[in-house]
Parts: structure tokens; sequence; C-alpha cells
């Protein structure tokens, strides 16, 4: 007899060599139907697996990232079992599970594979997949394996086959069909009910240029028909919402190849929204006892010396900027931080003066592969909305949960309302690792803990991700299409007020050490923007619109009455503007909801006799004839809505 | 007989071998009594010179800047006679004037020099003026001069001869004193009423570290003991306006080794300054019309050799940015147009989409070398006020216009008064210098000429000054201690236009090249503000002070109605602190003084109970006592009246 532990902490006992399956069948015949993988004592195994020694097992449904990944790697065996049927003399090479699918490099020899003959493949597997064949795993002796791919003439698998380790190689067959393969599947190719191959790219063999050419399929499968549609739909809506799509469409930024790959250039529209982000932020700032300064963008070898970044970052960087006399080495800064201790050292200071919150818009310049750049999410230069806290050890718990009140302000101002935290401590049997003593560690620990606790936020702990500097809370959000985005960051730093000598004189009249925190609650104005892009796709608060409303006269008969409203709207400082072209209400209509502004005021003669204006809501139709004045305190209203002040 | 044409036009007839000194006394006898220099034929030549051809004659009095030269050269003569005098043996070497006075660089020997030695120098200089010995030139043979020297066992002036061509060398002689000269002199030392030796410096022999170490002993002299006075007043106020100290006292800016020099760090006041300056300027550009952009500190080196920008100065620049991979070079942005002419290339244009006015508070990077840095005035890092304005041929002229009409607008808002244009025109003799038509040329010089006359500009022109791509139009202002600064500038260019291939449709269904406008009313922040720090001695118009008013109460028992004032004024836009401290009232009038805010406001007993303020203002004293609303009105008033709204 085994003993059994699962996750639920309670330990079965069954006969040495049950099964996973078997294991899953004992708790419910309706839970064993869902369950499509398996892990034992920290290892994924088939459901098939006979189990021989006491353990722990977790199952895995569809519903699981690990039932998700078995899914779409079987899946991957039966793509490849159909191109082999359907394309004889294919050389298979790896075919994983990744996000949201799976791929399989495949030698088509001359053979040039595209989308038309996607639908052909599709049938065939799904005709596979109905056979409800079943994965089974087995071992073989590495020359076994070898000389099995050598009669496929298959040069790419008996390369993989010599670098393993003879009594290690299994292959796992299903139907007529043999892969080289570690395990992890279904249980059979029946649940497969759904699959779509998503396109078809050039790779290389072990992503080396000087390796022959192979053909990447990427496909994705679901075990039911409804579940792909959606996921279709997700990705038809994700496409309309891509921020590089929108922000061309809204005229937000461009890139230019003279300029530089990853160095965004801000178009008039987009600058202006980037500046009433700022605006926006800098008032609650303000409000939160922050200062604004302004530093430079590059600083010299000595300053990043002090700081540990050259040493740390220096190689894989921008390289050194050097000056045609003199000798002097400068870099363009990858981080604020370090400008901002030089300008916390230009003065001294009394525990009386902290906290000291320096914040600053700083364009900070990082290298990135060019194959690694998107967008505005990866870039080669960005601004953070950075501000760093430098305060006496006992006032880091309470400047901690201020920033976590400035951040959940930002998120709500701008409609981030599913997000998460992660807690990042250190690993308590590496303390070496990390510098700066164990109370002080505990207390921001704990003050960071207690913080996430205190502000009711949803975290979860990760133990040994903090810095070596200190710990740190990192904010997931979820946007509308259910996608992650790592966002705003809290940072505690032992190490920079260490290696700055940073200081302050305390009531007892001698000499200490502050600590530090960085903090930037959009995390970088650039990614922050295409994050806000994908979420609403364009469709901003009320408050951040470029234009909230747009006059539509009937005819150019009321440009003087459109003037009127227009300035009228001014006035109670609605951002607005008017077109009283000589086109069709119909036609301005189009282009007003094209263009996302959230109110069309339609003026025609009715209107100029009453003084009022006929709304249109964006997205939502009329919404009734009213005078100027009241739609003036209803946008006002709905404005006050989303952007409240605010409150220390 | 010659003839003598002088500067009003006329010509006058002498007999051959009259002097200067004869024409100045046929003019009148007083005039004749303030000449003191002279020149002839664009020769300076001594107001005792025989004039034997036909010529022009130019004659200049101690309000000339050549009549101020010849002075200060002169009075140096008198310096070495004096040091000759009480210092046996010491050598002379060079002694020129400069900008406001005079230096010798002399050889003591094993004697330092020191401010202890001064009076007595200056004595015995007084005493040789008195004297009033004429300074009459000789020429005389190279052997003679050598042989002269030799005597005197002075190397430097041997040296000095040895480089020069017989027959054209002169000495003059006054009293017992003979040098080594050139010539232009005042007439005699008598004229030289009060001296005044300001520092003795370190200086190598011809300024070659390897040469001897001398000592530059530098001095002034002035006509009349009262303009010395003033003189040294100047000094002692500039002292005190120094922006360096002013930046220093009023916590704006610092600089750090580690960061580098020449790079400033704006401290929360600095910054909140330039913020205010910044958002003074935006409101009058998005009223003219302007649109903000965005764009990264660093382009590629393709960008610059695109622009004609690395060719010209990459050399003496901060040198390219290389990448770990891919053998990409970037360089730091001198300039922000080239980024901006790729915006504007990131869209198709038509004339009716013309004039685009990119506007962009742009941090740019430009190598100086340390000995060259100053303060905020010479740096390595500065934000220009920049904008380039892309429009039609046609457009040029009310585009020049409108930015006249902005520059003005800035200048009037800030309290600069007092300035003067330069127009620099192409060489008309030297027209391959430059690029463009002589079309395009004559249009563009035309347009800055009737463009300056018709806003009244007091100007002069410039000739062959106008950079290679276009003609220019700069703005000296004068500060409150008449010194001259730099300030603003527009410039026309044809060059960038052709360089990126800019186009846009024409009415006429063709590609057009558009015109560019560079300007920049402040020239830069840095710059800008360290003029202003000097001009104002950081008494800065009312609506740009960082505070506007403090509140002084009594004692603390007017803390409550203190708050009540504040929040009033705040509720106003004004910016307001209070001090309510336990310190004597005297002492909280002697520190906002000190801090320079323009508003006292002292409560009391009596001020809370019937809700008035005692207002003082600075520098001036007590105004009364009055309404807190009364207090507001005055104070926006005073506000509306330096900073009125932009209007075009």
């Amino acid at each position: 007899m085994i003993k059994i532990s699962l996750p639920d902490g309670s330990i079965k006992e069954f006969e040495s060599g049950a099964t996973a399956m078997e294991v899953a069948k004992s708790i419910s015949e309706g839970f064993a139907r869902n369950v499509i993988s398996a892990k034992f004592n920290d290892t994924i195994i088939e459901t098939s697996t006979p189990l021989t020694t006491d353990g722990s097992l977790i199952l895995y449904t569809w519903n699981d990232k690990e039932g998700k990944k078995a899914f779409w790697h079987s899946t991957s065996h039966v793509m490849a079992q159909a191109i082999e049927a359907l394309y004889p003399g294919s050389k298979l090479t790896i075919g994983p599970a990744i996000e949201n699918g799976f791929y399989y490099d495949v030698d088509f020899g001359e053979r040039k594979i595209s989308e038309n003959d996607f639908k052909e493949i599709e049938n065939k597997m799904l005709e596979i997949a109905r056979g409800k064949h079943d994965f089974k795993m087995r071992a073989v002796s590495k020359e076994e394996a070898l000389n099995y791919y050598k009669e496929q003439n298959n040069p790419f698998k008996v390369e993989l086959i010599e670098n393993l380790e003879d009594g290690t190689i299994t292959f796992c067959d299903h139907d007529t069909f043999t892969d080289l393969c570690r395990g992890g599947h279904i249980p059979n190719t029946g649940i497969i009910k759904a699959v779509k191959l998503m396109s078809a790219a050039g790779a290389y063999w072990r992503g080396n240029e000087n390796n022959p050419q192979l053909t990447r399929v990427y496909g994705t499968s679901f075990p039911k028909q409804k579940d792909l549609k959606e996921y279709l739909e997700l990705l038809e809506e994700a496409k309309k919402r891509d921020h590089r799509k929108l922000g061309k469409e809204l005229e937000l930024f461009t890139f230019s190849k003279r300029v530089g790959q990853g160095l965004p250039l801000w178009l008039p529209k987009g600058a202006a929204l980037r500046e009433r982000l700022e605006n926006f932020l800098k008032k609650a700032q303000k409000t939160a006892g922050y200062e604004m300064v302004v530093t430079p963008h590059i600083g010299q070898k000595e300053l990043y010396e002090t700081s540990g970044h050259y040493e740390k970052y220096g190689a894989d960087s921008f390289q050194p900027i050097l000056t045609p006399h003199e000798g002097e080495e400068f870099l363009l800064k990858p981080m604020n931080c370090p400008h901002h201790c030089e300008i916390y050292n230009s003065a001294p200071w009394s525990y009386r003066d902290l906290p000291k919150r320096f914040a600053e818009f700083g364009t900070v310049y990082r290298y990135e592969q060019s194959g690694e750049l998107h967008g505005l999410t990866r870039v080669r230069g960005f601004t953070q909305d950075d501000a760093h806290i430098f305060c006496t050890p006992d006032q880091l718990d309470s400047e901690f949960k201020k920033v976590i009140d400035l951040t959940l302000y930002v998120f709500d101002s701008l409609g981030f309302t599913d997000f998460t935290a992660q807690v990042s401590l250190r690993d308590p049997d590496n303390k070496e690792k990390y510098i700066g003593s164990d109370e002080v560690w505990e207390k921001a620990e704990n003050a960071i803990l207690s913080a996430a606790k205190e502000k009711g936020l949803k975290y979860v702990v990760e133990t040994g991700e903090a810095a070596f500097y200190g710990p740190k809370l990192d904010f997931m959000v979820k946007d509308a299409l259910g996608r992650s985005w790592q966002l705003g960051t809290i940072q505690v730093d032992y190490n920079l007020p260490e290696r700055f000598d940073l200081t302050y004189k305390g009531s007892d009249n001698e000499t200490h050490r502050p600590v530090m925190i960085h903090r930037a609650p959009f995390g970088s104005m650039e990614r922050f923007i295409a994050v806000l892009l994908e979420n609403t796709g364009g469709n901003f608060p009320l408050w951040l619109m470029p234009e909230q409303a747009i006059i539509l006269s009937l005819s150019e008969k009321y440009e003087k009455y459109s003037q009127k409203v227009l300035s009228l709207l001014e006035n109670n400082e609605i951002r607005a503007l008017a077109n009283h072209r000589n086109d069709t209400i119909g036609k301005k209509i189009r282009e007003a909801e094209m263009s996302k502004i959230p109110y069309m005021l339609i003026v025609g003669e009715q209107e100029e006799k009453d003084g009022t204006v006929s709304v249109r809501k964006h997205g939502e139709g009329d919404i009734g004839t009213m005078p100027i004045e009241e739609f003036a305190e209803l946008i006002n209203n709905e404005i006050k809505k989303t952007l409240k002040a605010f409150e220390v």
C-alpha cells in the first residue's frame, strides 16, 4: 500500500501501482472525467502512470495552467501525426506547448506550407482526435531510439537523442504515431474537440541562423468548440485594441527608422495625453507632499559605479559616452535614483526634515535587443513617473501605506478595478544574498505585509523574489480582455543609502542612515499608455479624453450658435471642438464616433431658439435635449465621478 | 591740402600734416577736450598722428568703445611705469586693454605681488598721471628695439620683437617710460583721474604651461573718480546678483561632481520655477497655435548625418553611444530639429495643413570644455524652449511676425524692457557659402527686415552674419546693471527641409518644399533663469514668485486665523504660506525679506477681530491694513498688470 497526500491535506491509501486517474476516480467519477494531467512529487506525470511510492499528488483539469499545457502539448502530437500523414517525408523536430497553444517545428523539405493548407491539417487532426487514442509513454534504449529515427531519415531527432543519456529516453505512442517525448499528456485524443492553426513562420533549427530553416506551425486547441469561438473573438478584439494600431489611428505616437528603433516620437495628441496624465499625477503628488525635481539624462560613469548599476548592467547597456578631450565618460541614465541620491546629498538633513519625497517624470534609456522591442511596451527610452522617498526607518510603515493609497487612487481614476499585488520577500535560507541586517529586513517585510493587509489588497507572497537591496510590492492589473499587465511598483532600498552615504541627524543628535522607497504608480508613461489603450480601446475615462464633446451643427447657418456653445463649454473647462462644415449630420456623427469623442452636441434651428443642445453619447446614442448649462453640469458631474480629488 | 571726411558725411580740407586733434579742434574746442582716440581709414591712430592723405576720420571720446580701449591701454603703460619704479628688475611682457579695464603680465622675479601691494602701485600711477605726460609714438629699427630690451635683460620683449618685421616696429614714450607698442593711446596721462587694481593671478607666458609663469595684474581706470565709484558699486551689486550665489540662496539648483560638471540638478524650488515659466509659455504657445511634441534625447548617428550636424560638429561633441550588439550608434541630441523633421515626415501634408508648429521643451546636450563652463549660462545639458514652424514660403512673412509678437510678449511679461535685435543677413559677395536660391533668400531677408520694422524693433543689421542655412534675428536684452545678454533667437532654415526631403502638396497639386523657422524666446531654460536672476536679483515679477505672500502671525494664538487667511488666498489662486512659529514678529519679517517674498501679511488680535490683514511690501514696508478680500484683489490686479494674456 502507498500513501497519497492530496492538495486539500487529506492522505489516502492505495495499492501500489494505482494511477493518478484511479486516484481521481476514488474522489469522484465526475471529477475524474475532467482530470487531464497530474503532478506527483513535483514531477509532471501521465494520468496513466502507476504510482509505486508514497507521495503528494496534484490532479489538473482544463481550468489549471498545467492542464492546458498538457492539452496543448498533446495536440502538438496530433498535429505532427496529421502533418506526417498529409505531407509524407516531412521531418519533425520539437513541438512544445506555449502560452495559448502550441507549435511544432517541421522540415517540410521543398514544400511551402501556408494558411491555405491549414484547413486540411485541422480536419485531419479532428479526424485523429475523434479516434479517442490513448497517449502511452514507453521507455526506450538510446540505441533503439536512434535506430527508429535513423530509419525515418530524421537528423533532427537523432541529434536530440544523441544529447540524451541512455536510460532516460521515452517515446510517446498514440494511434499509429510515435514521438520522442518526456511526457505530460492528456489521457486520450478524444478530449480535443476544437483545433485551430494560427500561423506558420520560419524558424532556424535550435534558433541558430547557421542551421537549416524549418517551418514553425502555430496552433491552439480546446475541449469545446465554444471555447475556441470565444478565444478567436478575444483575439479579434485584442487586435482592434492593439495599442500600436490605436496609437496610429488616434495619432498619438510614431517611430522613425532614422531616430532609431524603440524610441517613440510623441505626436501632438499623444504629447497632450501624456501631459494630462502627468498633470493628474502631479496634482495628487503635490497633495501627498512630493516635491518635483529635474535631473539630466546622463551622469558620469563614476555615478553608476557608486550606485552599483555599472558593475551589474554596464556590459549589456548603451555603452559609455566619451568626450573629445579630458577623458570623461558619461552614461545615459538607466534609472533616476542615483541622481536623486545626489540631490539628497546636496544639503544636510535632520529627522525633522524627513520624509523628503523627490519626484520626477524622468526619461531613462535602457538597451534592449531590437528583436525584443514591441510598440510602447518594450522600448529603449521611456519616462518613469518616478519618485524616491527618503525617510527614517520608523517612517517606513506609514510611507509605504501612503504610497499604496496613491497607487490605488491612480488605478481607480483610470478604470483599473481588477488588480492583484505581489509581495516579494527575501529567501530566509539565503540571507547572505541580501544587503541589510535581519532587523531592518524584518521591519520592512512586516511593513509591506501589514500595509497590504490593512489596505485590503488581494496579494500573493513570493519568497525569495525580493531584490538584493530590499523587499517590494508590484501591482498586476487585469485589462478588459482578461490579460495581466505589470504596472506600478513600490520597492524598499537599503543599498543606495549605504552606497551614497546618505545621512540625517536623528533626534539623538547622532548621524543615521535613511531608508529609500522607489515607487512609480504608472510604471512608465509609455507602458501605461499602451495598457490604457488596450484596456479601453481608446475610450479613456472622460476626464482624460482629448476632446470631451463635439458640437455638430445641422448646417453652416448655426455656426454662430455653435461658437457660443463652444465658448460656454470652454468656460466650464470642458475640452470641446465644433464641426460646422457643410457635411450631412450623419457623416458628422459617424466621424465623431470614429474619433471616440464621448459626447456629440447637435445644434440646429430649434436648439438655437431654445438655447439647448441635443446630446448623443458615444456608443449609446441620443440621450435627450437640454440647456447648455445642464449639459455642462452633466458632463462635469460625470468627470467628478471617475476623477475624485486625492485626499491624504 | 588733404580732404578729411567725417562720420556726419561732411568733408573738410586741411593742410597735409594736420593731426586728428587739430581736426577735432576745428569742429569745436569743447568737443576736442573730450576726444581721446581716433581712427583713420579703418586704422586706430594717435590723436597726435599727422594726417598726410585724403581719408575718413572718426574721433572717439570716453563714451565710445574705442575711446575706452585707448584709455585703458594707455593706463596699462602707466601701471607698467609704476611697477618698474616700485619693483626694479621686474620684466614687462604684454599689457592689453580688455573688457572693463586692462592687464599687464609681469615677471616679478622672486617677488610675490598681492592685493596688499595694490594701494602703493595705484598711488604711484596717480602721481605719474598727474604729470600730464604726452604719449608719443616713434618708429624704431629692429636692431634698435632688440638692443633696448637686451640691455634691460628682458627676454620676453626680445622674443616679441624677433617675430616682428623690421620697419613696422614702434615704441611709445611718455615721461621717462618707453614700451614696445603698436599704438592707440589717449593724448596724455593727465586724463586718467581714477585707477583701481582689481586682482593678480598667475598666467603663463604666451598661455603655454611649459613657459615661465608670470603675474597678470588686472586694473581699471576712469576719467572721473565718480565713474570708478559707480563701477565698483555695480560690481558689488553684480556679485550679489550672481545667479550662482542666488541659485544657492534660493535653493534653486545644485551641481554634483559625481553627476558631472555643467549638468545642473534642479532642486524642488528651481524645478517649480521652471515649471511656472514653462506653463506660462505653453499657454501663450497654445493660443498662438503651437502643438507640443515629445522626442527622445538620443538619435541614431544616421539622423545627424542626414541633418549635417554630425559632419559639422561630430568630432568636438559628446562621442557616439555604441550598443553591446547589433553595431548601432546613437548620439546625444545637440538639437531638437532633426527629431521634429522626422515628426513632420511621419504624415503627408497639404498646404491647407500648414503652418505646423511643433514645440517641445527639449533637453539637449552639447560638449563644452570644463574650463568654459559657468553656472547656468554655460552648461553641457540644457532645455530649449524650442519650436519649429513648417510653413509655405508665402506664410514666412506672417509667421515671422507672429514669432516676434510672442517673443516680445515673453520679454514684456518678464520685465525685460530694454532690448535690441540683430538681423543677420548673408554676405552678398559670397553667395556660394549659403544654401538656397537668390529668390528665397531675398524673400526671407525682406520678411525679417519688414517684420522688424513693422514691430518697431531697435535693430542692427549684420551683413554676412547669417547662418549658411538662412537669415536670422537674435534678441539681446540689457539687464538692470546694463549688461547685455543674448536670449531669444528666430532663424529661417532652407537646409533641413532639403536634407530631410520635407514636402507638402500645394494648391496646384504639386509637391513643394516647406520653409522651417527655428525659434526659442527664452533661448534655454537654464540661461534664461540665470539672466532673470541677475536682472531681478531674485525679485521676480509677482506672477512668477515661488511664494507671493506670507502670513506672519503676531503669536501662536492667531494660528487659526492665519490658516483661514491662507485658505482664502489659496482659493484666490495666490501662492502663499504661513509662519505662525513662536518667534518675534521682527524676526519673521527679516526672514520673509531675506526670502524675497513680495507681500507679508501680519495678523494679530485686531486683524482677527476685523477680518483684515496688515500688509507690508518687500523692500517698501507697511502699506496699510485691509480686508483679506481687498488684499486678494490688490495682488491679483498687480499680477494682471505684469502678466497679460497673450493675444493673437
